[in-house]
């Protein structure tokens, strides 16, 4: 098996973790695998030397000095793997064979870095390569960075281009758990998660995987998360499943939409409850759902709508906080998912800008973490599809 | 009392509803209320005077000719008036008394539209104005049209401007209802509702009056809705209260944001019932809500962050379909309500666009009929306050 292993920072943290990613490393040769390195700086390395830059410095002089913490994990590293008679080699850039080639901002030059990936990949019988994460290249021959999260990023985009079956990352944090176990009880490895819902963690609060590493993620290409501590790279940890999709999705269903309007709604605890409940004993799916100040609105598939209406509208009568509920027909949803929407500024500014300019009435826009969902008339949708098409 | 009475196309529809209209008008008066009357065209006559212009027309040509339903309607009125011994006269725009001047984009010239108006309510104990709806005079003599639900607006802005304790908008509908009386069984009148309530259930398919209209009503003007075949204009039918506001409200209080995770979500009966019933059971409220492909996203008081995060873990443990929950803390909200936001297209993108040049990472953007929700770090709340204010 040909699998990329990623040590984060706490995992190279102290001289007994070095030993233990060596040992665990030599275990995978030793099985017969072909391995391939790649190290984050040890412990707060690069922090440290950012702070120490009390001075005015140039970009290329910042690269230089930020990048000796990731230098000095790869020079560690090897060393520790030919302790344990494994040939092992570091690369870092300006190494003959380093891979990653980008431009001067940074971003990555694909074909050249591809090229380089699968010349290391064909040596990977004889020899250990232990890499740099984070650090790149630029093809004037400068020190660029791949930017937060970037020795994820190196991690996966050389799986990827080394056609490695797996990437293994190995961090301080037990893969993906269902909670924060400092909070709940009985947090657990959820074992398997999709790309897509990691995403939506990842950008909420509890990253385990740089976001931006996961587009290098396809379906044939396994991600593994384990803890340093587990010793054994090959097993355990959460495996992240499927690929990264950047999707512009029209849905091919009418959409209803139910508006329950009720004075301060927003402040009374339950109504939401209640209503959704309504909804799901009588077996009718909200596809979408998003609450104002004195109104909530759910969207249900088309047909459903006449079902629907009368169970929203038993609750409205039943109770006092609720006033009324109205439908609307024909709505269509345009979802685009992936890429760094919506968390990068303006991702959604560019969407609306072209549909606004168009004229088209948007009925609705709710976001998630890894999500636009736009709403509009239905005999909007082919239009405003194609602009959502040319602008992402 | 001071009666501003709004009669709509149906109401007028024919010689019965005419006399029924007018014994309504001549029951107020001999009961000692001073009266004003706003008159929609006859049935369905603007449309089918529009469906005649079958050739290339003047913008003042087609609203000479569309204007003459209005025209027609308060000759009528006028004349079953004097038939009942109540002293009428109609006004129609060029008449000496015309209260509501616009300029030649029929946009209300505020200043000249109260002065107007005060002149006119100092004449109601002798006489019963009946006015045309929809229609305005340009200050250079034109005749213009106040667009969609014209009638109402005339009925709401006069009764704002001539001081009115009460709008009375006779109509069609039983006043606002629970629900469509068509689809859903015992539906009722609502009795009262909000301006905002109002505004969210007319934008969302049930129009009874046109939201247009009630950024005319403020805190001293009753406005009603009443049935025509009621037959009594002073009481009845639905109360709308309080008033139009055009606000900009961030929360004073820091919200949480807690994701939960799985494979689509959107497409498993019963998951939002699920989670909301949990927080329900624990007395957490929902600040807001929204749905992604393989996420939702519940924003509460920060203070409850502790306790909401276990409750969901609970739900995400117990079932197949959830895979994690995590929070974010340090949420600020910014609503944005009023206006004819978000209805307008590019309002939205008016509000984003500025606020994605100053690099402020959205989080989430959720819009309701009448409201747009921003939430931002709490440390970019200022700043992003500072913007919408700008804008809006």
């Amino acid at each position: 098996m040909r699998v990329v292993a990623k040590f984060g920072g706490t995992s190279l943290g102290t001289g007994e973790r070095i030993n233990r990613a060596a040992d665990s490393i030599a275990d995978a040769v030793e099985a017969g695998h072909q391995i391939a390195v790649v190290a984050s700086a040890m412990g707060s390395t690069t922090d440290e030397l950012i702070d120490d830059i009390e001075f005015d410095v140039s970009d290329e002089d910042r690269a230089e000095i930020v990048s000796m913490g990731e230098r000095t994990s790869v020079r560690m590293l090897k060393a520790a793997l030919g302790a344990r008679d494994v040939d092992a080699l570091f690369l870092e850039p300006g190494s003959e064979q380093w891979p990653i080639i980008t431009n001067d901002r940074g971003e990555v030059v694909v074909e050249a870095t591809q090229e380089r990936a699968t010349e290391l990949a064909a040596q990977l019988d004889g020899v250990v390569p232990v890499i740099t994460g984070f650090l790149a290249e630029s093809d004037a021959g400068d020190i660029t960075t791949l930017g937060r999260g970037g020795s994820d990023t190196t991690a996966v985009m050389l799986g990827n281009y080394m056609n490695a079956d797996e990437v293994v990352i190995v961090t301080d944090v037990e893969g993906v758990m269902t909670g924060d176990p400092r909070v709940v009880e009985g947090a657990r490895n959820v074992g398997r998660i999709s790309v897509d819902e990691l995403r939506n963690l990842s950008f909420r609060g509890a990253e385990v995987v740089a976001p931006s590493a996961l587009s290098y993620k396809n379906e044939h290409l396994d991600v593994r998360v384990v803890h340093y501590q587990h010793g054994d790279l090959l097993t355990g940890g959460t495996q992240i499943e499927g690929e990264f999709e950047n999707l512009i999705d029209m849905q091919e269903q009418r959409l209803a939409c139910l508006t329950v309007a009720g004075r301060s709604i927003r402040n009374s605890p339950g109504i939401l409850a209640e209503l959704s409940d309504a909804l799901r004993a009588a077996e009718i799916n909200i596809d979408a759902v998003a609450s104002g100040m004195d109104s909530i609105t759910f969207y249900v598939n088309s047909d459903l709508a006449d079902e629907a209406e009368p169970v929203l509208h038993d609750q409205v009568v039943s109770g006092t906080t609720l006033s009324s509920v109205t439908v609307e027909d024909d709505i269509a949803v345009i979802r685009v998912t992936g890429g760094e929407l919506p968390n990068r500024p303006g991702v959604i500014q560019t969407v609306l800008t072209p549909i606004a300019e168009a004229g088209i009435n948007l009925h609705n826009v709710i976001t998630s973490a890894t999500s636009i969902a736009l709403f509009v008339a239905w005999e909007d949708r082919e239009e405003t599809l194609e602009i959502v098409q040319n602008e992402v």
